[in-house]
């Protein structure tokens, strides 16, 4: 651990500063929500391993939040190869399956800059016979943020989060969220950015829920609700702590 | 596994039948909280390893659900020795530590009906450096409704059930509640039971996860809600799938 861990109470936000923040593997639903949010006060740059997807994507998006958010928005949203896009960026959000941790991150480390915050939304999530399985539970993997760290020093840089929010609510920027998002994090300052850029998202709560090595708690979350959603009948479940 | 685990919707509530309800180590403030709410329509028994603690207890809960609801309560609350009491109840909460797992169902598996119903509201959990931790993640133990499981045969009739409902909230049966319960279990037809239970309790909304095997997904979250708790100076914290 590279700084001391937080101990107290962080559910307080730095104030958004404007930021180059890059999604990879953002043309996917995911990225799509957080691109199209984000890009109100930030420049967005959506990744992907074909810079002409990305660049196709990025047009897309573009196109809507032009229509939704007209001059209000301050940001922009452009396109470029994963890697490519990683050198300049001051936050990524790696939104990826987990069985492309290693490759991907092994390929992102070296091209990132040395103060760069790296957000793993990632679940390693499996579907079986009794429902979506939370795959470290088998005990063979550590949680997707310790993956990410392994691949990805220093760990205070990473920070888990992001991993419970519908897509389907993000991508929809007219109509109101009423979420929370769980975050653990080792270092308190970089923390708070993150939980800035969340709180950004009107109705999203940031809530911290300790060090790195609590991620399994975030993560599991995934797979539990996606078993309550299906079991259920519930469209497109988020969290709320109460 | 007993019955086929159900695969389909069973978010519907088997209509509330009276049930002698027995609460394995019912004198602390789960088994409290329960009883002051199910006593308004099944007789409830709250157990504990000394028949005298039992007794004080149930006294001291019948004062207060006596003035609290008048002639509408239709049940009773008593107290008895945990094994003496499970021997006549359909249905048993075992409010007890996960470390007690091994000795008290041991002792009572011999002692229950071959039908009574057995609800595991029981975490595994441990309190570590880093904030609460779930000791199953860890690779030693299996979830605690698996524990319960293996020693408590047959399977089909344990429901893992009511890990994350704050006692605080229970006990306060003037105050409204707005949560849900994350229930796991293999048998359709006793889940629903359970269900109805729980549906009892106004503003409780039983939420059904998959079969007993899903129980790590319920059971994670309290210590999740505990740190979520502690480092957001959340009071009572609940959950609710939104």
């Amino acid at each position: 651990m590279d700084e001391a861990a937080p101990k107290v109470n962080i559910n307080y936000y730095t104030c958004s500063r404007y930021m180059k923040i890059g999604i990879v593997g953002g043309t996917g639903g995911m990225g799509e929500g957080l691109a199209l949010r984000w890009c109100m006060n930030h420049d967005v740059v959506v990744g992907s391993r074909e810079a002409q997807r990305a660049l196709n994507a990025a047009a897309a998006y573009s196109k809507v939040v032009a229509e939704a958010y007209g001059t209000k928005m301050k940001g922009t949203i452009t396109g470029n190869e994963n890697t490519a896009m990683a050198k300049d960026c001051d936050l990524l959000v790696l939104s990826i399956p987990y069985e492309h941790i290693n490759d991907t991150c092994g390929k992102l480390v070296s091209a990132v800059k040395e103060n760069c915050i790296i957000i793993s939304p990632i679940v390693p999530m499996k579907k079986g016979n009794d429902g979506f399985e939370y795959v470290p539970m088998q005990g063979n993997t550590s949680s997707a943020a310790e993956m990410v760290a392994a691949k990805m020093p220093p760990r205070s840089r990473i920070v888990s989060a992001l991993h419970t929010i519908s897509e389907v609510k993000l991508k929809h920027v007219k109509e109101g969220i009423d979420c929370d998002i769980l975050v653990c994090g080792d270092d308190a300052n970089i923390v708070r950015v993150v939980n800035g850029l969340i709180a950004e998202v009107k109705g999203l709560r940031p809530i911290y829920l300790g060090p790195l090595s609590m991620s399994y708690q975030a993560e599991v979350i995934t797979p539990m609700l996606l078993n309550a959603a299906k079991q259920n009948k519930i469209k497109h479940p988020g969290l709320k702590i109460v």
